[in-house]
């Protein structure tokens, strides 16, 4: 029943994250096709990629096109309704980061029922969550936020690891898939309030 | 019969694709190997996008290596006859929108050996049009022409909806591939005629 | 026996690469996830996109998920280490062009192994010896560096036709392998010494 109520928590996070790819892709004045295309493709780009690397057929959205409809979908409604948008800023901001955390569990979930050892989990789980992201800066012509933002690969490896672990240990399903979704979406959202940030790395020599 | 046709207006357009990523890496002053390199994966890459996407194995180029000798011989041929080519300028542009109605019909012709369901042989037939010249640009560190110009992405999906919707409503296979053909292309060299384009969708509020 | 070598230096210029990605990454003042993550997909990414493309699963690192450990822990030594490393600058340029030789034999090596036609060897021996600077480039938000620089991808084809090329001429394999690694790192390191580099392609009209 969790992960029921887990796979419609999915499809609001889909949506969502289609809404913000398609707001980036009005920044950068795209037109309407390439606005639904980067939708598209930041929605389930990450999925796809992980299906590809661990050769997990078909993909989602091979499988079931009407995903292809919800993404497109919620980027035709923000090219619509995009002038009240800004209103909606800290939904966003929320749908974002369960959108997050949602696809990490989702993407460590799907390792874990092909018997991947536990590191592979894990990456399963990261580029679920962040490969979405950064298809749409590539696509943008942007240095990806991932390797900079927020605490946004942190939260993704600290909730797969938790929700991963915690299965491994043998604890109750449902116990372990909430409390890794707590703790990720509450990392995430303190992390934007108070603008927490990973240290950086910083060198200035050039190799050559 | 129209198949095989069809399959030799592919090797004319691979060619041609080939070319003007040459021209694009000339722009960029990549040296010869880089040209080759960058003429190969835009000729072939929206080809294996597809087939890594749909589990469609061998990939063309590692079942048929020839036509990297294809790409690859277009790209040397550049070099030698550049400084004659601007005056070829529109033979080119004509080359190009034959390769991106061709690719998408067969793109989606692969899908519809496959019995993907009907979304999924559209975007099978604009994946295998128009990803390799995101690549280009991508390797370029441009943003995608796709996302911009005129009617490129909406040309594919225009082609593949006629041919992919005339097969399933069982009309000749011959009629509907030239009809597809003939569309997908008189809309293209409009396009570029009267600089047709998509309406934009332009955001000016930041997220963040 | 050689083959067991290789494996050796392939760990070595593996986490070589990732070093040269964090150094990259710290350029650009990532944070240390980030900085982790690039190094993984540098020196992962070639060997994975390799298989993703001959469809040979499970990807090394899927299957041998220490090797991640390899590439993170390096990234970890980078950031600890990065105030001496301005000193080991020559030991890292002989390290980096070491895994471009070793990358593109393995690469090639796999696809020999799958009974591939010889320009698809060639084409193995490449991707896994170039694609993980690429990646590296394109998330750095740079022009992939292969596409210019001194006889990079040169180097890598020159070495996998010594390889591919003397095993199909029935000499001996470890004598075959040791030329070609040889012939290789001698001509990546006199090309860096004497600043080789291939013709490059100038062209300065624009198509459209």
């Amino acid at each position: 029943m969790t992960l029921y109520l887990l796979h419609i928590i999915y499809l609001v996070a889909l949506a969502a994250e289609a809404m913000t790819a398609a707001l980036a892709a009005g920044r950068r004045s795209m037109d309407w096709v390439g606005v639904i295309l980067l939708a598209c493709i930041t929605g389930l780009g990450g999925g796809s990629v992980r299906d590809l690397l661990l050769n997990h057929h078909p993909l989602s959205w091979v499988g079931s096109p009407e995903l292809l409809l919800v993404t497109g979908g919620a980027a035709i409604l923000t090219i619509i309704i995009a002038r009240h948008m800004y209103k909606l800023q800290r939904v966003f901001l929320f749908l974002d980061a369960v959108g997050l955390v949602v696809f990490s569990i989702i993407g460590s979930n799907i390792a874990i029922g092909l018997d991947q050892p536990f590191l592979v989990v894990i990456a399963a789980g990261m580029i679920t969550g962040c490969v979405g992201g950064v298809l749409r800066d590539i696509l943008c012509n942007d240095v990806p936020l991932l390797f900079r933002a927020e605490l946004y690969a942190t939260v993704s490896v600290i909730t797969v690891v938790i929700f991963a672990g915690g299965g491994r240990l043998g604890l109750d399903h449902n116990i372990v898939l909430l409390f890794a979704l707590g703790v990720g979406l509450c990392m995430r959202l303190l992390a934007l309030r108070f603008g927490w940030s990973m240290p950086k790395f910083v060198y200035k020599h050039d190799l050559h």
